[in-house]
């Protein structure tokens, strides 16, 4: 009944065609069940509280609730009332008495906890093999590592066991994952999702993050997550910014190119590109040297004493408590003084500064999301230098504010998954999404572990993409005219030419210069429609472009030939007084055309 | 022939008058000579250098230079070419090759340095008296302290020696001397000014500031001090955020009204708002701890190891360089621990959002700018318990990341004088200003030394600031009308209530919900004027409204009864089809109130 992937659409095409949630929570029963990785879970949520879950949304309906019977998984180091956290360290486990702020967000929208999540101890890894439960494997072959911290919520994922999971990301945790399992991973701006509720990693960069199959569907997880509480003071309210719908991308370039002896991932980068070049985007090397260094910073900088921070008193309590490399890595910084964590403070908003070129250079960066993948036993038995390499184009993404996205790039000969990262300003969140929603589909390599399942197409960017305006112009402003250049200049995007309602009539101002015209709606006349073209603006550019707009010309509502409306030019009446009206010659450019 | 205060004003007119900088300088050095405080300067400009400086001036000509023949003061942990830096520690001093940032900008608008000025070791004290170069003391008792550490910075200028004296402020070293000799102190937004060439304090909240006679001279030179410059990471471009011009204003209440057995700060306090509710401000009493518990962090928490790591080395090899109570604060640092400094910032996080709810409520705090002064005898017999008092009300300010400007605020009638500060958001450092020079106007207490020098009016509050617009509202969006609440919500602010040129009609509008009215402009025509108020939106949120905005209403530009105009709204003509004139009643609020 149910297709191998749990996608949000698949669930809903089956509710939509009669199943309940009880229907799909005895699907995913059977699935947990038949999964063959025993790692994936450290607390599942019990078969009989799973069903009762599933009763009593029944009971309340689906109004109001957008995920009403979404399945999903939930790291361990998030709280989830009822299940005990462990952080995949079983003395550490405690029983929360409140939902993180994520999963309450969540379950009331309507989606079903199928269980806690295995993941490398405190979140500190990024392979997956850092637990005393086990290390989950690959989807696609059970002597590769899952990747980590957040094992088991892409495993779940990707083995068609929810529709989503949530993980959490401080070096690349939610992202790294992703890729060894063929799934996106919504990376958020930090402090965009509050950390309300999960055991910190480094308290001021971790972020919650979206497993799933498609970027739309993450990101429609994402929103709902999004918001302040109170509870987390590092979060904060969204301050959108956008992105041009055709984008300068930075990508590697030169002796930074580095796939640690890996061919496949390398060719599969390289196809990425091609295929965001074939999307519009234009490609500009940049030198990934000093992203690299603050990447560094992650684990050799004083970042780790937040770490230690986090458990101080229960590794004095409970040393052999802890994984042995987990273990190593947080009490090394105990020697740290709190000159180093300033300084490396300091060295950070040094390299920070160092990138700001490339940040006005390109809109986007992408990046491997790991430079590769290895055998669970080729991690446990160098466990400290090949985790590195694995965070080799993520550690620094969070320490310097910005916003990801991971998705799946193809399979390579060795039947290994690869992935790319596209990373944004802080705060492109939502900006993101066409472009890597567009990558993803282009990429046409299933979801999760059905290297088949079709994607959907991207979500159509809309007339207007979110954070943008739309603007009807009709004089000096069209393209070719004499205005045309501030709409280029503002970042504007010619999304169409067209006509407006028939009820418009158009007349030449006099006075004006360069010469305008001045567009006045006439309910009732049946006019030929007068030429029109609909830009895109972002909404600061817009908001500039209007302040500027001088008497008599303003911005209202223009009705289009297709029924839509949208923002454009419209003239005050006392204007007209000595105007010419023009209509007939149907548009501003055949009347310039003729004079 | 020069007044006894050197303010730009003054000293443009004498240039104006045919005065030569050479003239200025030779007067500078007179009154130098003739200071009666010997702990002013550590090192001045040579008469010679100074005769030459500006010899070379005149031979470069005053275009292009708004600073011409301008004589400034340093203090001496900023660097100047030609002069060492010594922080106050002889053993510390060294040759700077070049400018600091700050001063460069200011030598290139053709201002000239009249000498290094005293201060705390390595600007480590609010007080003045930890110097080997003794305590410079506030200009009304040679017996009182200066305030540091910025002391003979701000002695140079109350004494009239200068029009202007860098400082810089990490707990308050700009502001609390400002309030011992009776000057403006311009504290900049953290970031705004670069620190390049500035020996730190704590490199992550050091501030350059600006002493000054007049709060818009003050702004003068913060405007040319401003800019990203590429050697201080943390420097970053504006984003100025605007102010009401009628500001709601936090102030001190119940047991935080603490004044260290000073009632005639107290009772100047008192008088401050009682004219700031005269300028029309709403006063509003809120709860000062959370601020104080910030406060308490910076000697306490963790940040006084960004002192130790600014002088670590040299502590390390010269321990008896030390003032003994600035070496004891430093040394002090060394136990620290990285996971202490991660602390600190978390708890400063988490008193950002405790506070976030005061800065709902109030858009300005106005506080006591040091709760009292002390003599040079009580300071010295008890260090470092006195000089915490002086930092009660300035040690938050910037690790808030907050604008202040410190102002005059009276003289007790022991003669000692009195300061207030004005505490805005990041970056509303110039939206302070009219408020600033307004109140510091009614205060009516000279400048510097000069108790009876006039001051000027207060410079016109300018337009809506860069990165905002303004927008000219008339119907639903007025003030406690049904609309208003999404300006509030886009985070507007009301600048004032005001009126439309007279050529403008008023329609109620048929079938609009909420009823809204239609503003049209009819040339020729002598009406009222409609009531309106004119908002300030951050351009993007501006952006979005506009393209909310339904027909047939849209957004042109409106003449004020002022002679500016603005964005506002505007009717299409049609839409008067069947709508009734209601300009008589002179305003939306007026008809509505009539029906």
């Amino acid at each position: 009944m149910l297709p191998r992937m749990l996608t949000l659409a698949a669930l809903r095409d089956a509710y939509g065609a009669g199943a309940t949630p009880l229907d799909v929570v005895e699907q995913v029963i059977v699935r947990r069940a038949a999964l063959a990785d025993p790692a994936v879970f450290i607390t599942p949520t019990p078969d009989a509280a799973l069903r009762d879950a599933a009763r009593q949304l029944m009971d309340e309906g689906p109004l109001g609730r957008p995920l009403y019977g979404i399945p999903f998984a939930v790291k361990d180091n998030i709280d989830v009332a009822g299940l005990p956290t462990t952080a995949a360290c079983p003395d550490f486990a405690y029983h929360p008495a409140a939902d993180a702020a994520v999963v309450a967000r969540l379950r009331a929208a309507g989606a079903l906890v199928i269980g806690k999540t295995n993941l490398d101890q405190f979140a500190t890894g990024l392979n997956g093999t850092r637990s005393p439960h086990g290390a989950p494997r690959s989807v696609f072959d059970p002597a590769d590592i899952s990747g980590g911290s957040s094992s088991g919520s892409a495993v779940a994922v990707a083995a068609g066991l929810c529709a989503f999971a949530l993980g959490t990301d401080t070096a690349g945790s939610g992202r790294v994952p992703a890729m060894f399992n063929n799934l996106v991973g919504i990376k958020p701006t930090p402090g965009l999702v509050p950390n309300t509720g999960v055991v910190p990693a480094c308290r001021s960069l971790d972020v919650v993050t979206v497993f799933a199959g498609t970027v739309a569907e993450g990101a429609e997880i994402r929103r709902i997550l999004e918001g302040v509480d109170p509870g987390d003071p590092f979060s904060r309210p969204a301050r959108p910014v956008p992105l041009p719908r055709a984008p300068r991308i930075g990508v590697l370039d030169g002796p930074e190119r580095e796939f640690f002896g890996d061919p496949g991932t390398e060719a599969l980068y390289d196809a990425a590109l091609a295929r965001a070049a074939a999307l519009g985007a234009t490609l500009v090397p940049f030198d990934y040297a000093p992203f690299r260094e603050a990447a560094a910073l992650l684990y050799d900088g004083p970042w780790v004493a937040e770490r230690l921070a986090a458990v101080e008193g229960f590794l004095d309590a409970h040393p052999d408590a802890f994984d042995p490399t987990v273990r190593a890595i947080i009490a090394g910084a105990r020697g740290r003084t709190a000159v180093e964590a300033f300084r490396g403070l300091y060295r950070l908003e040094e390299l920070r500064r160092a990138v700001a070129p490339v940040w006005e250079a390109v809109d986007l960066l992408l990046l491997p999301t790991a430079p590769r993948s290895y055998r669970v036993a080729e991690m446990l038995a160098d466990p400290v230098r090949l985790n590195s390499h694995l965070g080799r184009y993520t550690n620094f993404v969070n320490l310097m504010g910005l916003a990801a996205i991971a998705l799946p790039a193809g399979f390579a000969p060795s039947g290994r998954p690869a992935g790319v990262t596209l990373i944004g300003p802080g705060f492109s969140d939502e900006a993101l999404v066409p472009f890597a929603a567009a990558l993803h589909a282009a990429a046409g390599s299933g979801i999760g572990a059905d290297r088949t399942a079709p994607l959907p197409p991207p979500p159509d960017p809309g007339p207007v993409p979110e954070g943008w305006a739309g603007l009807v112009v009709v004089g000096a402003h069209l393209s070719g005219m004499p205005l045309n250049h501030e709409l280029v200049a503002a970042g504007g995007v010619c999304l169409r030419a067209t006509r407006t309602a028939p009820d418009y009539r158009l007349y030449a101002l006099p006075g004006t210069a360069p010469p305008k015209p001045g567009l006045i709606r006439a309910p009732g006349f049946a006019g030929p429609g007068i030429e029109v073209e609909l830009w895109a603006l972002p909404l600061a550019a817009f908001g500039a472009f209007v302040a500027r707009i001088p008497a008599p010309l303003g911005i209202g509502r223009v009705a289009l030939c297709d029924g839509s409306a949208a923002s454009g030019f419209l003239c005050e009446s006392h204007a007209l007084d000595g105007a010419t009206e023009i209509t007939a010659f149907g548009g501003w450019r055949a009347y310039c055309a003729d004079g």
